[in-house]
């Protein structure tokens, strides 16, 4: 039999937009024994994880809890559960991942709705809101941070027209939630996904989400017609339909989270740990000093970038603070340079999806791995490799140029 | 702010039919730092997974590998993949987890037969073919082995049986991969799902699964559809909906873990480690030399138990090493036993399901929970705490009759 050997992953300084390095205290956590699912001990630590899943997400939401599967089981679970057959969906598109979203609402058997502008800009308030009032769709769903092209997506006004028209605002903050605020109550989200391996540095494998009585409302009526009407009758009026998942049916995930505790999956425990210990860290820190060190080290990186001559893509208005995206050089080979990074320095940065596949690079600056020390070490070796591969630049100014903003 | 304290989980010995006790090995795998989703290092261990994976199943199928999501999202997967709306589904129950295939086959769209037996006991071989000929179809789901009852289903004949109607065999082997022989291609079972966090000794959080050409040849057929066909023509037909999850898609998902490495979810880095330790520490111990001590140590428990003056429960011809159902003696609160069991020996053991409820308790022995120690410490703890519940037994009998089997 072949021999698989001890694992041994090389160090790694990962500034792609998730996944990041993940914080040694998170990886301890994951170490540490199992308890049994319905351990005492062990469901007073799910319940610590929803109250700061609350304080993360803003909210006063009774229902804050991971699901155990990676970001996209998270929005699917939110869209499976609110989406019947035949409801309208609207989906503002300004990146890879508002394609996702239709692409899940359709399986659902939502009518989708799609509003799509140029990619590396978002939508003015106005034209979502024009929109929704023109369609009035039962739902919006509208990713917050777009990773593919380094977008942010303003949220103000979209909750309120959301109200006004009776429709659900579900918003996809996997890559903003630990690193930009994600203010649900205030802005009148009824449903939102978080991820963990991006600003808040826990591996892939849960979807933190929260949503509102108004979800739960929808999930609680399908939750009834699911228990025997609907199987009784044979009646198969698509409006009627039970919600479409087992593994994923909201309505059964908040039992198990319930004091009731009935019985659904075995739930993840070692990721839950993780989770924990991601969220304390993150709870630790603050959430606005953690905002505000995001925005730090994003500065230091774009004026490095600036300095090497580098050109960033996309409108700078609505630039994400957590994912920096460069235009390739004319004459440069984005994949060459990726590679020589990770294989000689060890360090990982992301090319990009769709249009934008060979024309940028994508740098995050996320969680654990949004630190000094890792913008230094990224800046110093890409220059290295562009004059490695005959790019013509000023050598030192990338750093200089960082630790002037860092007051070094 | 309430302080979350430091993760500090008192030690378990778990003997429940799952999750049970996680090899320190896999526990240390998870500490390690992460890679990125397509780092070179990464994609090997992925690799090197899926060919580990092949063993367990013993399958010659290209595709095994894990769906992450704990062990009903691989179920899910794999019917929601097979099944199209309208599909006849056989699923022969005894015991709790036959309803959940039946549920999950609903939610598909299946037109699902049940049959039905009385809990602790399965069906005969002649009972389920009989069943495939008389009412022909697409798709028999079968539990393996029910940890709810402690039974275990023979399976031979049955694939056979599926050939000659030209049905789809699937087998849910949660309970069972890693601790009773699995024999996938010599039973010609055409997919499996196996549990993480039971034989495995792995944390509940990844479903590994396998499939053949046959089931494949149905998870193309539909993914052709999706792309176009159906939503550029409005064409409703529900034989030719596609597959309802994204994802749970069985055709996304093989497309990851090919060689071209679509992009689909993040996979669960530290998860995955975690599976890969755990099959090395299964092919290191060997698989016959695994299900032999799964078999030693049942012997030890049971001849414990019965020295104690307990019954066990349900038909023995068709029991399942990993797990061993006793009846509640009459007059013992089962609840309070296993409570006392918890609280002041650390020792867990789990009640059962539906009708069984308050009946019975069951004792697994599992993966790395399976060993002499964990069955020495849990016969003496449920002595002492019967006696103290007042119930009437011959203290010190049960240890020297699995020291007995011990040969100590």
């Amino acid at each position: 039999m072949k021999a698989y050997k001890d694992l041994a992953p090389s160090p790694r300084t990962i500034m792609t937009p998730g996944p990041v390095e993940v914080d040694p205290r998170v990886l301890r956590a994951m170490s540490y024994p199992i308890l049994g699912q319905f351990d005492p001990e062990f469901t007073a630590l799910m319940n610590e994880t929803m109250s700061m899943l609350r304080l993360l997400f803003k909210t006063e939401n009774e229902w804050a809890f991971p699901v155990d599967g990676t970001s996209r089981s998270g929005i699917e679970a939110v869209l499976v559960g609110i989406i019947e057959p035949g409801d309208k969906v609207l989906v503002p598109i300004y990146g890879r991942f508002g394609h996702l979203l239709t692409e899940i609402a359709g399986r659902c058997g939502a009518e989708v709705v799609k509003l799509e502008t140029e990619w590396g800009t978002v939508f003015t308030e106005e034209e979502i809101v024009s929109a929704i009032r023109e369609h009035q769709p039962k739902l919006v769903a509208l990713v917050h941070g777009e990773t593919s092209t380094g977008r942010i997506q303003p949220l103000a006004g979209i909750g309120q027209a959301c109200r006004e028209t009776n429709a659900l605002f579900v918003v996809d903050a996997v890559a903003t939630i630990g690193g930009i605020e994600v203010a649900t109550d205030q802005l009148l989200i009824d449903a939102v996904i978080g991820g963990t391996q991006k600003c808040l540095s826990v591996p892939a494998g849960m979807a933190p989400i929260t949503y509102n009585k108004r979800a739960e409302a929808k999930l609680q009526s399908r939750k009834r017609i699911e228990r025997g009407l609907l199987l009784a009758d044979g009646d198969d009026d698509p409006l009627l339909r039970p919600i479409q998942s087992n593994y994923l049916d909201l309505s059964q995930l908040q039992d198990y989270w319930s004091p009731a505790r009935l019985n659904h999956h075995t739930e993840a425990t070692s990721m839950l740990y993780a989770l924990r210990e991601g969220l304390r860290l993150v709870l630790e820190e603050g959430l606005d000093e953690r905002f505000a060190r995001h925005r730090e080290h994003e500065g230091a990186l774009i004026a490095g970038l600036e300095a090497m001559g580098l050109r960033l893509y996309g409108d700078p208005s609505c630039k994400m603070t957590v994912v920096t995206c460069i235009e390739i050089p004319a004459g440069v080979d984005g994949e060459s340079v990726r590679s020589m990074l990770l294989d000689h320095y060890g360090i990982e940065i992301a090319s990009s999806f769709g249009p934008l596949k060979g024309k940028i690079w994508r740098i995050g600056t996320m969680g654990y791995s949004c630190s000094k020390r890792n913008v230094l070490l990224t800046l110093g070796a890409l220059e290295a490799v562009l004059l490695r591969h005959g790019h013509s630049l000023e050598a030192g100014k990338a750093l200089q140029a960082a630790m002037d903003v860092y007051g070094m």
